[in-house]
């Protein structure tokens, strides 16, 4: 049995809807929250550049952890977690959500079973408005983990090493930065193959001139049906935007949690939740996660 | 201004059909065709193995040549080939039809225009019924020309290394054999760099389980409707299919020129062809063939 009991957010209207919804605990500074002895676990959705000294922090209070995606943005700060983890016997779980989805799920099982015989090849192709979303500076900044490598491409290469179940033999892959307004990298093609033979292709552009949602029903990454004519809206807002300054606000103003009431009326058409298109072939079949399941 | 005035085939009936269609020369032998003084080019759709002899006939008979597509099975044969028509001065067109598709020419224009930026990447995919359309032995052995990297991938790799208009810097590529029974690559995964940097991913299963015209709205390749239903006709069709000699029966039955009035009513419902799913993309845009352009 899981409660949410307490919250941390250095902006105090999110701090003040969650106290309204959950009756919780509300901390100004993560590491007070830690400290909390009413706490088991902690999910950890700060900004990437935060992501190691949070993941120590709750390790050394002995909690276990879900970080968000990407676990951190050097190999270097992944092995220090992963000492403090080790160190201190907890458990940490890296947020890659996807790979949880039904249709993942029950697509790997299958590949187990051996009913559709060996795994041949796994392909995923994601267009989406990614680098046109409001974004803070940082996330346009790939030393700081902006772009699409630390913030989407995580979620496909988990489900295909997921899918895959085996290990990875080598890598090839080409990146983009088409957008000199906004200086990270936004598309990628990468080209994987699995120490069995199977092989992978991962296509990506966050570049919001063409949305794959388009070859999936219309239905979004969450699973909610999406207007086609919505398309491009995001971007059309963001040249409206003067300043760095304006988009960050109206970034907060998007996605700041703003309480239980407001998360808009999802349920009434709700799909499957998916992560562009996706072909899944076997010697003996092929499977596609579709808009329901 | 081009007239089709004679044909040669080892068999009676598409030869018979041609003669009554076109009133033109029939010949059983393609030397003795190449020998017609009434011919100024050929169309050599003889199978893969014959494609060098051929085209070194009718090159020193002087006559212009459209190849279908593999140009050959070694590149010692496409050398050979190239020497002929080099030393004799004809014109050798290789049929990769599908760069002539009016959406490939289209996507070709506005990248050479400029006016969408840079080519970022391309990323085609291909799930068809290849393997399972009716078959001589030979086009199921590798080593004679057959399976999918002889005769659909090469249409892909054209039409890819035309949009990218340069030089391809680096190739990887994974192939699958996932059919005992038919015991030839039915699947690839290739991935390309050019020169000036941009890449693309290739994609392709003949395999009969998923058919991404699915995704372009149920038209085929050539631009027919094909209702949905069908699919897995030919695969099903083969499995009643007691020999190798009632397959070839088949294959002749269902491919060989039978004359002009038995086409089928392909007209009433043309779209443009294609060749699976394309998305190119530019920094300003992506481009993607549809079933109508």
């Amino acid at each position: 049995d899981v409660s949410i009991v307490a919250a941390a957010d250095k902006f105090p209207e999110p701090r003040e809807a969650f106290a309204r919804d959950f009756e919780g605990e509300v901390y100004e500074d993560a590491s007070d929250l830690c400290k909390s002895p009413n706490i088991d676990f902690v999910y950890i959705a700060t900004p990437h550049q935060f992501h190691k000294e949070h993941v120590i922090m709750a390790a050394e209070q002995g909690k276990h952890i879900i970080v968000e995606k990407p676990m951190a943005l050097t190999l270097g700060d992944c092995d220090a977690m992963i000492d403090a983890v080790d160190r201190t016997g907890v458990k940490l779980i890296i947020g890659h959500t996807h790979s949880y989805d039904p249709a993942i799920r029950t697509m790997r099982d299958v590949i187990a079973s051996g009913e559709l015989g060996n795994l041949g090849m796994i392909n995923t192709w994601n267009y989406t408005n990614f680098l046109y979303r409001p974004r803070r500076p940082e996330e346009l900044d790939t030393s700081l983990g902006g772009g699409i490598l630390f913030n989407q491409v995580p979620h496909q290469v988990d489900s295909v090493r997921l899918l895959g179940g085996g290990k990875v033999k080598s890598v090839r892959s080409a990146t983009g930065i088409w957008d000199a307004s906004r200086p990270t990298e936004g598309s990628h093609i990468t080209f994987l193959e699995f120490e069995d033979g199977a092989a992978a292709s991962l296509v990506y552009s966050g570049y919001d001139h063409f949305d794959s949602d388009e070859l999936n029903g219309w239905v979004g990454e969450g699973g909610q049906a999406r207007p086609p004519g919505q398309h491009g809206r995001n971007r059309r807002s963001l040249q409206e935007v003067k300043s760095q300054e304006e988009e960050t606000a109206l970034r907060t103003s998007a996605y700041a949690y703003k309480g239980l009431g407001n998360q808009g009326n999802n349920t009434a058409d709700q799909h499957q939740p998916r992560f562009g298109v996706m072909v899944v072939s076997c010697e003996g079949g092929d499977m596609r996660p579709t808009a329901d399941g």
